[in-house]
């Protein structure tokens, strides 16, 4: 049996150990083959043998972040649809399995499709994966828990800086990823642990804010606080704007710069010292601070394709299925590639856009609960207030 | 005995350990101080009684980021100078320790001018910190072993994600602080195993590089390994131009932004999708990358400041010395504030600049010795070049 496995659309700090967990757990008797640059490997027949000495090495890459077997961000048009299906008939490969987002999936389905019309029985699986958690039929996909964390861990430390330093600058603006989807950024304020705590303010995509209504809530808060801590999605537009692009990579546009408009606008406006913080790449790859608990289901997820292969299923991606019992359980269920693919992106529910306190008691078992009781971050304002000898 | 600590400039990662080592080592007797928001606090005489329940409330800071105390950036004149050692005489403050950079070890030296000018017996202490290890007279400053560390990881992690998705982009620049020296900036090849890994060129602001040069170096890098991660110090400016600056702050220039203005170039002069990665202030107060080694030393520093407070050392500033032993060995001892205040910025020096290697053998104990030894990084380059089966 030959089978031949990918990594797609942009890293995470786990997708390596997605991959190792379906290598470690694929029989022993399978032929299997990595897929390089995701679906570009796919239609030039980039592949390579996985086994051996090859396979250990493969196996090393486990905790360490990007993909890699060489990811990218690939157009796949009908015509490259089925070259790829030409070239597994031509290997006389059975089984493809992608680690990926919604992009992955919508293709892998497009591929599963194409596969049958051309009467051959191939069996296709996806692997959930995206920081942005905008995956839609499963509760969260891994890589989303440790890019959490390092936003929430950002926007801890950011603030702590800026209150350190709010005689000399007030406002700080820190951008996230997520495209159309607020949850990275609404991860910012996982850790604050009161109304004086940063971010004082997060700006999703979900939201629309007027310009006006912005700048005077960022000088309220810096009235009553002496600073703002502000988190910027980087899908999120004022009211009546259009989304900030960054570029446009290979005719794909990026989003990305909302923060610096922001930036302008506070210190034209307010006159107030402002600065931008684009978290950039560092989302989706570092690795100071990656969950284990995120790392240990993006393994599962892996693990969980292998042992499907086995039992036949096809046409499927492995979603996670959160239980509703005391504590924090879930089961890997398969879910439609075609549903996952016509769901789109998912955004932030109305019950957590509303109920900020849900989202964040779903979200800590996510990132750690290494991180959660901290010490007590006791504020200097609570100090001033003490007694001074002047 | 009244004595009063302050923190002043940029907060680090560890600044609150050399607060809580002076605080944890001061004599039972004494009656201590501190001062709020640097130098503003003392010119203002905006000073807080720590003993009991407040002494314990500051302790808690120890492991966390920011200044606790409040810091900041303040202008300190002639007449605010004679103003602040007049706060100190009527509160019968007899001993000042400050926890900073080049600038408050200067205005250190300036106050204790002052007393003596005014016949007030002031002792006088500093307290080494700053992120760019600038520095002189002190081997390195507590602080930048955990910028260090910040910068190494991110430039290996940004890095590896490039690599994965070098079929999208081609090129990374990594923008660090470090104002006119390099140390950051260099720190970033710490972790580099072999020319193939990143980063490909560091730029620093102790060279000069011409734009065409720079340019054909991008070009070459990219020819040979298909992507280029680039460190650039936000000090570094091409040959014949002056430094960017991102911005002026009540009357202080902010450095920053070189990296934007090379995203432009390479995109527009080699056709390279390239994007700018601006690390900000993540470099000094991330929780995520603090150096053990870095946290233990500041405290040590700020331990030592108040043994020589009972031993009556006065206008020194605790320096670090390392001494050249087999292994990583050092001794604190007295540094004249004067000299350190008339010593400017200290440079990377030109043996760390012709031989990084040493450099690399002085980074690495201050960074911590546990990730020097990461499991390898097999690049796909390897993988690469072994047998496909197309």
């Amino acid at each position: 049996m030959k089978i031949a496995i990918g990594q797609s659309g942009g890293p995470t700090a786990v997708i390596n150990a997605s991959l190792v967990g379906f290598l470690d757990s694929i029989n022993e008797d399978a032929q299997l083959f990595g897929i390089q640059n995701g679906y570009e490997g796919l239609v030039n027949n980039e592949l390579i043998n996985l086994e051996g000495q090859m396979l250990n090495r493969v196996r090393e890459f486990k905790n360490l972040p990007g993909a890699c077997l060489g990811s990218g961000r690939y157009k796949l048009t009908d015509d490259k649809i089925i070259q790829a299906v030409k070239h597994l008939i031509k290997n006389d490969i059975q089984t493809i399995v992608f680690i990926g987002g919604n992009g992955t999936m919508a293709a892998l389905d497009k591929i599963c499709q194409q596969a049958r019309l051309m009467g051959y029985d191939l069996q296709v699986i996806g692997i959930p994966k995206t920081v942005d958690n905008d995956l839609c039929g499963t509760d969260h996909a891994p890589g989303f828990g440790s890019a959490a964390r390092y936003v929430a861990l950002s926007a801890r430390d950011i603030n702590s800086d800026l209150e350190s330093m709010k005689n000399f600058e007030q406002v700080r603006i820190l951008e996230t990823m997520g495209r159309n989807a607020g949850w990275l950024a609404a991860s910012s304020g996982l850790l604050k642990q009161s109304d004086e705590d940063g971010p004082h303010l997060i700006c999703l995509p979900e939201d629309k804010i007027e310009k006006g209504h912005f700048l005077s809530q960022v000088k309220e808060i810096v009235q009553e606080y002496g600073m703002a801590t502000i988190v910027m999605s980087e899908g999120f537009n004022f009211a009546g704007e259009s989304q900030t692009q960054f570029a446009s990579f290979n005719g794909r546009s990026v989003l990305g710069g909302i923060s610096k408009d922001a930036e302008q606008l506070v210190k034209q406006e307010l006159g107030l010292a402002a600065r931008a913080e684009i978290l950039g790449m560092h989302q989706r790859c570092s690795s100071m601070a990656v969950s284990f608990q995120d790392r240990l289901e993006a393994y599962k997820t892996g693990h969980t394709a292998a042992e499907w292969i086995k039992a036949g299923k096809s046409g499927v991606m492995v979603s996670i299925q959160r239980q509703q019992h005391i504590g924090y359980n879930y089961i890997l269920e398969p879910q439609s590639l075609t549903r996952v693919a016509n769901g789109g992106e998912k955004l932030l529910p109305i019950e957590f856009l509303t109920h900020r306190d849900r989202f964040y008691k779903w979200l800590e078992p996510l990132i750690g609960d290494d991180i959660i009781n901290y010490p007590p971050s006791l504020k200097r304002r609570i100090i001033k207030h003490e007694q001074t000898i002047c």
